[in-house]
């Protein structure tokens, strides 16, 4: 099977200009065939407060309501995706960019109202990629860049990026060996989150729940460690959790940050 | 060859919830190979005066500075291409939003400065476009749904919605009998510009020239014409310019609207 690398990037490298051309030109020198998921940023928020859309929240948790889900639909969907197109076009990476709802890509489900409503915000799975589409535009050497967004019934719906990164591989892994790579501002799933030189260089599913036992892990690594695992249980070959300036090395045998393994 | 409709909808329907709907319904019923190009309407400018973007006009021209380019990168490119796209997907049309950079679709030079410069505009010719890319999305019968938006040199360009219909009608003649439509919400090009019925049946080069002459055509039409007429020039079959309601009719033999002819 021919190697396929999915790349998420989210956090600081995509409101920082010169960090996410720098990411992007590594990104573009990948050889193999390659898709990149990208998050939102803080720009979302930012465009939001200047329009006066106010952010809801409960439990800690971001409720999508209608005036917020056209503010991700135009910030991610729109600014940030094309942004990100038009810079790897001009590296010669030919690009496209892709919500969900782009030629059903990924379909998803509303997230049914339990104890919270979180409005318009999709819930995906494998079964839901068009993997023909993505199949054929991989093998003309285009390279599809999704936006966190998805789509059910006629709308739009807002979806984790890390999420969308995940089902993307487990989908694709029938028809590639897949290395899943989770971009973001630390070097890896550290022992210790002030330390960055702590990097766990390896977790399986034992030294993970040892470790998950022990309250070793931050809050924040905890839902990327937990699609990661998601991942490798559904039979994505190898995820790799490091920080996005070394992209580059961990498209190698050389790799830096914390490799997720069976 | 196969028939294929070039559809370009601009105008107040974009900015009416149930008109655009019945447009889109209309438009996911054609059965033939299509293609459609969405203006921006009014709803960058609302969005623009919520940010505090102020428009900037120049002889009555848009300049598209930085900020501006931002607004309808995320305007056209995010909110609107994309809830065209989830609404045509709950019709059954698998529909798939592009800017000119996505699978760089349609290349651009960006304008040159003479006696004003417009900012981040795009120009574009036939040869700009990735016929190939097309080709393969219609033979899937995948539905192509441009913003008018396209890139050049790592940067978006603003781009004329009419225009990018024009050249992708021209492109894509020598492998389809296409039929351009310009949908607007008036019938047709019109003897005098508030009669409604006043709709001039069909129009060539020879009847053009004579109405231009004597002044009939209102300001609003010139440029629609103009890139009818060079359509019609460059190979493209038949161009009809009706009102958005009448989708249907025209994409038939009964026609209600204005023919463009050689």
């Amino acid at each position: 099977m021919n190697k396929l690398f999915i790349v998420k990037i989210g956090g600081e490298v995509l409101d920082q200009h010169e960090k996410l051309k720098h990411f992007l030109s590594d990104f573009a020198k990948i050889k193999e065939a390659k898709i990149l998921v990208h998050g939102g940023g803080k720009i979302a928020t930012q465009i939001g407060d200047k329009m006066g859309i106010e952010s809801n929240y409960i439990d800690g948790r971001r409720i999508t309501d209608e005036q917020t889900l056209d503010l991700v639909t135009m910030v991610y969907g729109g600014l940030v995706n094309k942004q990100i197109v038009a810079k790897l076009q001009s590296m010669k990476c030919n690009a496209i960019g892709l919500s969900g709802a782009d030629g059903n890509v990924i379909s998803a489900k509303r997230r049914p109202v339990k104890h919270i409503d979180y409005g318009f915000v999709g819930d995906i799975e494998a079964k839901d990629v068009n993997v023909a589409l993505l199949y054929f535009l991989l093998k003309q050497n285009t390279v599809p860049v999704f936006a966190p967004l998805t789509h059910s019934e006629g709308s739009m719906l807002n979806t984790n990026a890390d999420t969308i990164a995940k089902v993307l591989a487990v989908a694709l892994s029938k028809h590639f060996d897949v290395r899943l790579i989770y971009c973001f501002d630390k070097s890896g799933v550290l022992l210790d989150v002030k330390d960055d030189t702590s990097v766990i260089k390896e977790l399986n599913h034992h030294s993970y729940k040892e470790n998950l036992s022990k309250g070793v892990f931050a809050n924040g690594i905890l839902p990327k460690l937990e699609n990661a695992f998601d991942a490798i249980d559904k039979g994505v070959k190898e995820i790799l959790i490091g920080h996005a300036d070394n992209l580059i090395p961990n498209t190698q045998a050389r790799t830096i940050g914390t490799l997720i393994t069976k």
